[in-house]
């Protein structure tokens, strides 16, 4: 889909919101790198984020064949899902394609419209490398069937490093029993490793699910305590 | 350096990162409300950002006397954390106060140059509202002496709202007894759960740090589970 030359995708992102580096011109052929993020995060095509939440080459270069750790049988992968299925970022029209419905099957959606859903994605799409959300779609129903998230956060620490978070898994009912879940979540760990180059990896879990987590490496920390406290909003 | 009438903070720090619009214009008056966040996140000028991380306005608009669950002892609050002391956002030159010297009595913090710092800075900056870096300066010294941070994740679950966490909580040992650790707590709490509108607001803690964070609401959730892995990067 492209011939361009790699930029990083910090910028990459930017472009496509429209960021320019403050000399009101985009950036160029010979600019200096200001980003030291690693060479692996550089797509090959701003436009190639047209629409999705991020670039989807990242996933044609998860290192799935060398370190997936858990086992599928059939052996799918992020580029071969299964039959019928694809992998891929959310798209911006994805709530026409029940993204919303499938995150009612896992916790209160309440009323998004069309246009909260755009907005969200907007800013999602605004923080540089930070929202991983990825689906699955049953095309021929044309129907998000299954996603994840992998949210990375900037920090100071650890070498001004990243830190990653799987949050919102579900799978819809329909689809259980075909890896979907185990697939979405060996891609985002190993996207958040080896892609993004987390430092610490983590996410909040039900008692029965500690199991199903543990075979993509995530434990319990022993010492360390998970707090929280809702509000009515 | 702006005399412009107020706009949602979402594009105000897109000003600041010289993000426009899309069609080349920034935004000028009578243009479209796009952002579906509360009014009291709209700043009056966006210049206040300029080299903070948020704008600090937000910091005297936490509703302290009506909100505030921690009992201080003498009474402090944001905007009087003590003598000689000022609570604020963190500030793109830092790193020459000690920030990162701060940072190290929490956890590693590995070789972070001048330039690392500026461009995680930015980066943060560029993920609009959504990394509340918070530090408490000794005016006097010139130096950071307390820092936490609240983060803000955007969701499309919960009417599309956001989650807030608590991060990289540190007072420095000098300064211990003085309830900085405390006012930084409660100040980032009533921001996230009142002026951002967080539908959950959560951290992690070591076993004898429990009760220190239950004092502002926050307490185990039973049935779900922290679970963590590291890599070596």
């Amino acid at each position: 889909m492209s011939t361009e030359k790699s930029v990083p995708i910090d910028e990459s992102h930017a472009r496509w919101m429209n960021i320019d580096n403050g000399d009101g011109k985009p950036y160029g052929d010979g600019r200096t790198e200001k980003s030291n993020k690693p060479s692996s995060l550089e797509p090959e095509n701003t436009s190639l984020l047209d629409g999705n939440i991020y670039d989807p080459t990242m996933l044609a270069n998860i290192p799935w064949s060398q370190e997936s750790q858990a086992k599928f049988k059939p052996g799918i992968s992020p580029t071969s899902p299964g039959v019928g299925l694809v992998l891929r970022p959310l798209r911006i029209e994805d709530d026409q394609k029940g993204f919303l419905t499938l995150l009612a099957m896992l916790t209160s959606v309440g009323h998004v419209s069309a246009e909260d859903f755009r907005n969200q994605f907007e800013v999602m799409a605004m923080c540089p490398n930070s929202y991983y959300v990825t689906v699955i779609e049953d095309v021929e129903q044309g129907r998000v069937v299954g996603c994840a998230t992998l949210i990375v956060e900037y920090k100071f620490i650890h070498s001004a490093g990243t830190r990653g978070r799987i949050e919102d898994v579900v799978v819809s009912d329909a689809y259980r029993g075909r890896q979907l879940g185990k697939l979405l979540l060996e891609t985002l760990t190993l996207m958040g490793r080896h892609n993004v180059g987390c430092y610490k990896m983590s996410l909040e879990c039900k008692d029965s699910l500690i199991k199903f987590y543990e075979q993509f490496g995530y434990e319990k920390d022993p010492g360390n305590n998970y707090l929280q406290q809702r509000f009515k909003v």
